[in-house]
């Protein structure tokens, strides 16, 4: 090889500059378990936030509020989400465009005449504990309890799935989001 | 640059061979949306033989092939799965292990004791009717109704969120299922 | 199971939209190898295009043409870019930077005094000849050989490793490119 | 929603084993950067294994090592790698085969007749300086410099870009491999 000669003169330019080096800049679209949690918590003040919207400020406030919540936090951008919700029924079960989403949330929209606002409940609690988490790479997906504080105090637990994804900006967006009530065992 | 009249001759080479440029043989991981519907059919058909075996051969013949099916077409082998069965309750909702999967296949597990196998069940129609599929490139997700039909001919339609990646070999594996009784609607 | 019969009717509002079940909205995020190739012939054409302008309309117009085409087709605004072009030594060897493939292309830059302009050297054809292709789902990378030809004809190929992801619009952008001449076998 | 009080029980049994709701197993297939580190310094100790070995025992000893070392390190078993050796020659620039490789590290196929082992120059050390690192969730590119301390204490440093995915067990594989000597600035 005629280039060592000029190649390890050329290195030692290199040498003043160890840290350089060792400081190589990291582009990294990984999700981790930190964000995936982060995430979560941040679907739950929203549902509360909305709650406490209502209560306050009525429903035209909520569904303001939800409408930001849901552009920001679900990935009705990148086209139909998986969305099923608790307590959606047949037709109208899975909740693949905004629309719908927001219906659900906040109800007022007579295309989806049986939701009268999951999100208008009164909820002002609302924990996450998860059974497990599955990150690929730059997908994530959780599986566990979603465990929500009503106006009475009493706790309703929905076993949820929630698959997340990196937008550009590198915020995650939910693509996947499956809520069940428990089975009644009967 | 001195190579040119190099490169233009090995080029040459290349010149006898245009077919095999245009063949560079390529590796792809992604994920087909034919791939995913034949995951879909074959969880089915599998849900179906289960069943049949079972009335059959009985229940060791159907425990058998559980496993098999299991060890096939899920991810039990990469860590725990995100799996919610339709009809499991607290504390055992969640089965992330393949004990915890078998059990609720096919029961007959004392540490799993309200499992009663739920493919022993005389299953004998399995249809996908999906409402949406997301493919993140090597992985993808399902969801929409799963229509079994059952020894009386009745149809019990299911709630189903199914996540998929591809192992080494390429063969698509299970690594959520998310199952669900719709909402009563009360 | 007491959901039977109002599932079985909820299915026979399904079953008159078989078709609706049929086409499942997809979301597929995945790179095709037609895109692949796709993106490496706007690679060819945007280095002939800009060639072509410096000849015409001189180097301001280039420049402008290359920073649409970088805009367009790198994926700077993700972060650093992992750019090794054909002809830069150290220690500017790596262009992670904007402004560091910018001068690379078009020259005209203080700060990147050895940089004559790679793509203002009358490129008149390019043509791609891939050894291989690994699609990872939604990233891609090629590696190969491109063939430049050159203003008195002569073609210079080039070793070339090219990396593609996709970004929120599901355009194609390279975010790895590392570019060497043939070693000269002695 | 009538499950409410009997949630309300089921919650009671997760309310005695807190710590186990906050260690959710977790299945985490992404790259970090320590791993993709670990990876380079891998690769750069079994190239001066190899040639410490060839000193030591020969040929056939330093073949039997770069097998174990291509078959640990590299992707073959996927499908073909994209790999441009350093010192390769058309028509056989690119080792997208497991054989391709072998002759590139240690020669002594005829089949590959320009072939006289890059592993087997003496290497007695291997540095990395990285410029870039781009971690895409489950997959990796590195590009910087390799510099490699011949058997005269002289180093020669290379151009290199090193693609890297996760197999089924977690282990890092190069399935990119572009290297090339400096442009020679001529």
């Amino acid at each position: 090889m005629k280039n060592r000669s000029r190649i390890a003169t050329s290195l030692f330019v290199f040498a003043l500059s160890p840290l350089a080096i060792a400081s190589a800049p990291v582009v990294n679209q990984g999700i981790t378990e930190a964000e995936v949690l982060a995430g979560q918590k941040a679907w739950c003040q929203a549902l509360v936030d909305i709650s406490t919207t209502h209560q306050r400020n009525g429903q035209a406030a909520a569904k303001a509020l939800a409408e930001k919540v849901i552009d920001a936090a679900y990935g009705y951008q990148m086209g139909p989400v998986l969305f099923k919700p608790t307590l959606t029924v047949a037709p109208q079960t899975f909740r693949t465009t905004r629309d719908g989403a927001l219906a659900y949330f906040v109800g007022g929209n007579a295309a989806f005449p049986n939701d009268t606002g999951f999100a208008l409940k009164g909820w002002s609690g609302c924990e996450i504990a998860n059974a497990a988490v599955f990150i690929a790479g730059d997908k994530a997906t959780t599986m566990g309890n979603v465990n929500l504080t009503g106006p009475d105090g009493k706790i309703t637990s929905v076993d949820k799935t929630w698959g997340f994804v990196k937008d550009d900006k590198g915020a995650l967006r939910i693509v996947v989001h499956h809520s069940s009530l428990p089975f009644s065992g009967s």
